[in-house]
């Protein structure tokens, strides 16, 4: 049986952890979450595990990252379920704190990267990426991890996160971890959860999509015509509407007409009150 | 006859020099600055010299922090002078970047502080405290020392950075130091050398000013009151215009009419073209 992983709700107290292993010369990597833990997330574990002597994993739903009108209060939260899998993983310590230990008061300040955040999921989400940057901004300054562990499929949100820490110089390492699907194609998200059974069978159709549409554009077809066309077969899969699909350079998220460097094609959609995303790469016409 | 300076531009030396101290156990200490040092730079450095078994000095005049119409390209700028001060002050290194180096293609990132910003010196000067935040959480991040001095002339400045390092938990202790001033009571600052001489001879009645409201609300007068006897005085003494006289909490900068709690009276008025700032300690009433 595994050793179960140890829980600190206090900045002082992950520090001190972290400060042990440091003494003893042993490399640390962080792999922050939201909770509601699937295998995404165990698949960031993993890595995590490869690289570094001692991995950290933090569960905060962090409130500043969400609108009005979005799922904060009904964001999934099972923490017991959460530390039984990092512990299953041989995670080294889980960093949950509450929302006063992040945000006390009197908190002020925000970080912001511009640009990368205006279009895709900032366009729905406006103030959606200043929380992430400065929740991972804090988490990064409270763990001083050697390297950050990063799904792809929050893409937008990988490539936002890179920018701000070479900006700021945190001395960090981002790490950007494959997308984990399902057998049927669908992106693992906590947010699946919320899919109805008749919404979960509509819900391939956006990874079958968006293959269909980077095989398009690999064959040519201009990206702008190839996501217009994918937006109508998502909204006749079932979808209620479509956010965005849309090719942007893999970097910079510059929009992208015929991919000449390495690129990816992005989509936001809803089924219900739920938005699912996803992403894949686009290789460069021949 | 005391060692050079060494002088580095880029962070990865930067970096390399201050791992190699820290490999040998040594604290460290940063004092950012904008060059054009003088005594009060000196006292910075002194105190650092206290604390810290190495002392970075950077000097970086920071474009991001400088309105359209203020004086960022007539900024004075003499590094062979700042550097013959660092290094008979015994300062161990000088970082001192270009732009490039510190904004590179494609920066975008922004640290910025609610709330502390939004009056006084921020009113005058919108998005500068946007700049100071965003380079001090760089130049923090790229030394990141044990502690940081700052002077507490820019004493709004000191706050803000106070607020910001707390908030994303930046680990490094902050150190106000307090202002050193020419024998008839001007705040050395950088910006004097802009003034004529008769210009010169009025600047000191901001100090005098400042001490003389500061002993009447000690004395019970509301500081409502004698901050707009205090701006009046200031234009009788021949300053063009007085940006603010207040009555500030020395942490929150919340505004003060009776002082109870620490607090700082502080003012900003201009001679010419050149804005001057200074503030004293409000000793609560009696």
């Amino acid at each position: 049986m595994s050793h179960e992983v140890d829980v600190v709700r206090a900045v002082a107290d992950l520090r001190g952890r972290v400060r042990y292993w440091r003494d003893q010369g042993l490399g640390v990597a962080l792999v922050p979450t939201m909770g509601a833990l699937h295998r995404g997330h165990m698949s960031l574990i993993a890595q995590a595990l490869e690289t570094a002597d001692r991995v950290v994993a933090s569960i905060f739903v962090n409130p500043i990252q969400f609108g009005p009108g979005e799922d904060f209060s009904r964001y999934p939260r099972q923490e017991a379920e959460d530390a039984a899998m990092l512990s299953k993983a041989g995670c080294h310590l889980l960093f949950a704190p509450q929302v006063a230990e992040m945000y006390p008061d009197g908190f002020a300040t925000q970080v912001r990267v511009a640009g990368l955040t205006e279009g895709l999921c900032g366009a729905a989400r406006p103030g959606h990426f200043d929380g992430v940057t400065t929740v991972v901004a804090k988490l990064m300054l409270q763990v001083q991890p050697d390297i950050a562990l990063f799904g792809e499929k929050d893409y937008q949100q990988l490539a936002v996160i890179r920018r701000m820490v070479c900006d700021l110089d945190i001395p960090v390492s981002v790490v950007g971890v494959g997308i984990v699907r399902e057998e049927d194609g669908l992106a693992l998200s906590s947010r699946n959860a919320y899919l109805s059974a008749e919404q979960r069978a509509i819900a391939p159709a956006l990874y079958r999509t968006l293959c269909a549409t980077a095989e398009a554009i690999a064959a040519g077809r201009p990206a702008s015509e190839a996501c217009a066309a994918a937006a109508r077969t998502l909204v006749e899969a079932g979808f209620e509407s479509v956010d965005y699909v849309e090719a942007r350079e893999a970097d910079s998220l510059a929009p992208v007409e015929i991919p000449v460097r390495p690129s990816r094609l992005l989509a936001a959609a809803r089924l219900g009150t739920t938005r699912l995303i996803d992403n894949v790469a686009l290789i460069p016409a021949a």
